[in-house]
């Protein structure tokens, strides 16, 4: 131990993601016992660093919270602080570079490292801050597991126990009153909450962004399970899912209904037509926020777990610049500049989704 | 016992109800055990009775039933033989009075009794059997809690169980991000599962049927809080939830917004005004038919497992014309005719209420 | 509201139980919103009263609690201030009566009324500093749901939950391993516990204190479902089930069974007799503390908030010397002194055991 | 698809698991949707296989068990069609060869390919009779995760998660009373239950095979926390935890306690020690067969689902010999031969063990 003990600042940055906590708790149990270092909470995100809003975490305040959903940091929208929404003089609020102030606050809280907690902005912020000399050391968090760098990001196995236990509880009500339900779930660019919990809660049909769908061959299937004596149909939807060339599944749908009770996601959308093309009773329900809250599962707190402890070592002896990431069951260091923005979507191949094929689930491509 | 085996039927009618399983169960368990009678399923409720569609249920069709959600016999909307949808000549579909069906079928399955398990409707077509010269018994069922005649009803404290987990899941983000996040729950003339969910759920603001509420209110609640340091509310509102002199939630708002994105449901509706008034980002969940499905909670099952032991009793030994009932912590039989269409609403000065109201609960109708 | 304050102290005394949270909350919302009253909360029960260990609980405390398991103020056994136990000079403990310092360290602490959730011993000692002239509330508290003066007591459903949950896993194993699982659960005295959990678990055989049980009895209902086709029995017993006559489970089978690896409790005592005698493999679960802990359900959450509210209310403006409670659905005040010391034993022809036998449970004393 | 129907046998053996089910659906769909082969059941295991009962499991058996605990062709512990228990005349049991019998049966039952789901011992059957000439593929089925073939086994997360959330529970507990809790939790020779049980649910102390712990070691980290004002303490215990030099645990306290009422398990004896040494009250729970039944997480669903279809592609188009595993989150096929006895304990220096020391938790070696 250094004859200063050193201080690590920790934020959490982006949406809501059931394990931040424990890798708050994480970080801070392994900085203060390993290292006898002191973890500073920085709250709301980048905004509490622009604006100077930070505390001291003891030893108190990192326990008990493992199981605890949201961030007791706090998160905000309004993190850019090269972008950052400035109320001025007139009352009016402009968008200023307020970079400068991060930088102070940093020093003059006395910080030696930034743990940055959050999903793409957030690590495109603190490779910025990298790069002007801060030691950053990042924790990816995407609830949507589409990150190329990591093998799986916490929060997702939670999300798909929600959609999973969805889809339980809706199931007994479809198989009893003979009905189509369409659950729409998170994932406007990736399909792999659909896809795992979809087949977790066994979906009949899963459509998913990657993977265009016809309205045809959705129908055909929810038909073809009524002739087999199955009069009831799952059908799980990804908020990102498309119809192919470009044409939207929305405004195709808008011209024909106009009424006020038109519901306006995608899930009901594919309801509605499902209904009219079919004649077959169908339900939606859209599951939103209720994916991003609560108690992490227990594989997700081991992974945050994992994360956070790793991210404290390098916090506090090196190397920075890196982010934690889940490569083949270990955790690893991978340079923030090369896990950016590198998505990763579901192949159209991919094992799981040959897998669910074989089961005689439908992607609503079939011919 | 008797020389000749009795033959009791079962059906379930409307909408699903977590519970009705554990009921099935208990009369078969029951008739079987007790009386050595033969249970007989009819299918999709009244329909399965017009259209002869049924099955001896056996001991092992009654087992392990206990847990699931739905129902093993299936339920139908096409449910009044009085009123039944027939297909004619012309491939049209005419409704017509099928009820002789219904009593034809009831007497070649050799029925002794039929036990009707289902809301108000089944109720009031289980009676007109019964004025026919069946021998009828009711087993009530509404998710809703809103029957005069029982104390409590099967089901309605899974409803208020999954409400309740939603809003556990929902703080946590509300709370994290520092957002307003409005729930919509079942209850279109009744409050129940709002109120009693919302209080369980640790709900800020609760819009029932019975209680009329302001825009004015609700926000100036909502903005008080963050003026006490608390940067989130969750609102609980019922389907039902209106405000004051019969203006309409949704046609109000209506007017103002007819952009495509918009959502049609009240809790949508309650979510844009909230935003709209106070500015702070506000986010909806409908709950839908998540509150219907799945296992029972222990609660119900007991109830549901003591309304269809009663139930058995009287299909093989009489009174007959009556319905299983909960009053006082007691089963007992009360004569369906009496127990038809009185609804049971929350009184606006209810001990829960009332108790509510101490916490701080907003209901939108304080000045 | 007065020109001062009043000062209002909570404690909560003896074992876990789901739901403690949600009183301090309802007190402390109730006290602070509708009485400007200040909340101050005693540590681990009676001891924090005597040893003047007690801290001002204000808004923030007091919420975000209401799902969380335990108790935010620790209890203790260590409880009865007039036997209190001193460590005096030489190093020994010396029982002592300091009720004094209890006296003492509530006026200098300024309470108006206590407020004291527990137990059966936690109401009488309550009712002692009553009769010396304190202001005091009880709440009752007991998870085997055996008080006479109350319908139901909070934590008694989540301890039932977490029966039929324990049940509904077991059922598995019992079911693919054709064997005899018992489950031992809490209750001493009163079988409710059992009752309810293994009614809702659809427990074949349930052992309560109240009705002794004879192995022949078991022993018959078991094989008898295994010659119906049933190769598997749960069995639920309460910790305090008995033979006829003053037989004891335990002492009986010492006698025979010496080895090392013998489990204790009556649970094992009745597996190993059940295996002995039927030959049919048997396992044993003993639910323990499993059934005191974690976060109350949300019925519990309910009824804890009810009876928390309806005691600030008596804190804060009478009447002293009350115990809240449930009667017909309904929370009123009753006289701590009646409250005390009335079991609410199972009586053995209750509705519920008798429905329990429609359905062919066994309770180990048929003929 | 052939002329001939391909005609696929399935069993399970061993003890329960979550998953069993959802393996059972996805070989079943995938061999009728993918291949229209033909899926027969076996019952209990290999004993089902001896004696020739079997059954035609259609789409309607395989549909809806996803969820399903246990497994719905039972299974059995007297498997080992080479040392098979054979009931002779004089009505004693003999141990008998009756692997001809097992031949027989699979091929009057016209049987191509047989499906072993299950562990170590199931795999060392279907092996020998793949060198009889059987087509056999292997699904692996291990709660313990303990197998070097395979990266992860179904059931393992589930198991996981009960201990996480029995942990959940047990904290309120302990911190409200001040107490030490001791769970024990399965895994004789492998402790990764207790490692990720203990980890996700914030265990203080983990007692694994693998790190043989001093008496010595656990009560200075108890009586340590203490000290730090944490006045509770969590122990999680492996059932094949062990102290140094092959001193037994359970032996060196029989010496000392010879009273009836002593629980035999290692968790008591690790609870009496504890609360000998240090004077903190401490209590045990023992999870046991919870740990095994009840309804699969859905990560184990995913898992259990993805297995099933490998290995119904590799029964009806081959490799035969092979068992399904999972490598680097891709499904493989590897030699059953190879898979078979390769037991994967936990390293000493495992990451996860590392990141648990760096949190502070205890091992019960540290000096």
């Amino acid at each position: 131990m250094t004859a200063t003990k050193k201080r690590i600042g920790i934020l959490t940055g982006g949406g809501d993601c059931p394990g931040l906590n424990a890798v708050i708790r994480a970080v801070g149990k392994t900085v203060m016992h390993e290292y006898g270092a002191t973890l500073i909470g920085i709250e709301d995100g980048f905004e509490g660093l622009v604006e100077g809003r930070m505390r001291e975490l003891g030893n108190r305040d990192v326990s008990g919270i493992l199981n605890l959903g949201g961030t007791i940091l706090g998160t905000s929208n309004k993190g850019d602080p090269w972008h950052y929404p400035v109320e001025v003089a007139s009352g009016k609020v402009e968008i200023q570079d307020t970079s400068y102030k991060a930088l102070r606050n940093f020093k003059q809280a006395g910080l030696d490292t930034l743990v940055a907690v959050g999903g793409d902005g957030t690590m495109h912020i603190a490779d910025k801050l990298g790069d002007l000399g801060l030691q950053v050391v990042g924790v990816p968090k995407t609830i949507d597991n589409d990150l190329a760098a990591t093998d799986l990001t916490f929060g997702f196995d939670t999300a798909v126990s929600v959609v999973c236990e969805a889809l339980d509880r809706l199931h007994t009500t479809a198989c009893s009153h003979h009905r189509v339900i369409v659950v729409e779930v998170m994932g406007r660019y990736a399909g792999w909450i659909a896809l795992h919990g979809g087949v977790a809660g066994g979906a009949d049909v899963l459509l998913i962004p990657e993977i265009p769908f016809t309205w045809d061959s959705i129908c055909r299937k929810v038909n073809e399970r009524a002739t087999h004596g199955k009069r009831f149909s799952l059908v799980c939807v990804a908020e990102g899912a498309k119809l192919p060339d470009g044409q939207e599944v929305l405004r195709g749908l808008d011209n024909k209904r106009t009424d006020a009770k038109q519901l306006g996601g995608i899930g009901a959308a594919v309801a509605r037509e499902i209904e009219d093309r079919t004649g077959l009773e169908t339900r939606v329900t859209v599951l939103g926020h209720l994916q991003r809250g609560g108690s992490p599962t227990a594989f997700d707190r081991v992974l945050a777990t994992r994360l956070g402890v790793h991210a404290a070592h390098c916090a506090c002896r090196g190397p920075y610049g890196v982010m934690a990431a889940l490569q083949n069951n270990e955790i690893v260091s991978v340079q923030i500049k090369d896990a950016i923005a590198k998505l990763r979507t579901v192949p159209a191949d991919h094992q799981l989704v040959r897998a669910a094929r074989s089961l005689g689930t439908g992607f609503g491509d079939e011919a």
